[in-house]
């Protein structure tokens, strides 16, 4: 099981080297495998990483964010047995009395959006993982955590595909005292010679 | 198989019944296991049905769009042991020289936006599945077909979990000579009583 959980995160790690582009900015597109195109075989190895560490959580909700988080949130979900819910994202800021919402600030784009689950979806009887494709200053995350604060419901730990360990998302994570599973963790991102470094590389 | 297939559409429609909610308007809300909370084993099951269904077609590779329709559309893929791929949707109407895009009109918002693909995540080599969670006037597939259609690749089949049958988009998929396979064909919303017929009861 080691052996196999070495195997998908440096599958996934080569994917990113391989396939990932480095734009200047620390952006790094991997629409060719997780982003608009997914690789599903990878998905499924990245689902069952989680699933074999996350196992006696007794999780019975996985939470992602739209769009992205989607695709490798309902692998997830479903190699738990357990739904998937993912939370909407509102460019406007109406208040709906039936959600639990909170505001997030995207750093990429410059602006507030509004996060929301209806909160016949999410309560005090869950224990959630929450799953998502990326990691960076963490403000999604975040937003994620308070959402579950709201629903009174337990997050018992998070999954991340990549985690860009140089913009400190993980301290949102860790000031909640949530256990965080990062599958590929990069050190630095250089867009003028498109080179990824990885943490321990 | 055909047993299997029958009870699918069963559990779907018993499904939308228990646990959907018809509005004013012709809208059917499934956020309870299709459109926010995704139940993953039924999902499963969908996935199966289309993948014995299209089984011959030699799919290289799954076509859904954002958001909602990603957790159907990956399940399939997978199922395909093929990628997935989604479109997105831009509500500027900015040309992105290196995509393959078409504008498509909401009726429910009553506005356009932008579908998207690269252009190197789809090319004439390519033998599409297009899935999506529901089927009404046909305006998103019709989207996905023109992409498709830029591309040079082959729509070799559309799976649909909710068909609006009295909303007529299926004549869209018709038109282009394409198999449709609808899991559940809705004939009447009547939202005043929060009721829903379906094709054939």
């Amino acid at each position: 099981l080691l052996q196999e959980a070495w195997t998908t995160v440096e599958a996934l790690k080569r994917k990113i080297r391989d396939e990932g582009r480095v734009l200047p900015g620390n952006i790094l597109l991997v629409d060719q495998f997780l982003n608009q195109q997914v690789d599903t075989a990878l998905l499924r190895k990245m689902a069952d990483h989680w699933y074999l560490h996350f196992l006696e959580k007794d999780v019975t909700k996985v939470l992602t964010i739209e769009a992205s988080g989607i695709a490798v949130g309902v692998m997830v979900a479903s190699r738990f047995g357990v739904p998937l819910l993912f939370a909407k994202k509102y460019a406007s800021m109406n208040v709906t009395p039936d959600a639990h919402e909170v505001d997030v600030f995207s750093y990429t784009k410059q602006t507030t959006y509004r996060v929301s689950v209806s909160k016949r979806l999410l309560g005090p009887e869950d224990k959630v993982l929450i799953i998502d494709d990326f990691l960076a200053r963490g403000n999604a995350l975040k937003g994620l955590l308070e959402l579950c604060g709201q629903a009174g419901a337990k997050v018992v730990g998070v999954g991340i595909a990549i985690e860009k360990a140089f913009q400190g998302g993980r301290r949102v994570v860790e000031d909640y005292g949530v256990e965080i599973v990062s599958l590929a963790s990069i050190a630095e991102l250089d867009g003028d010679r498109g080179i990824v470094r990885f943490v321990g590389d």
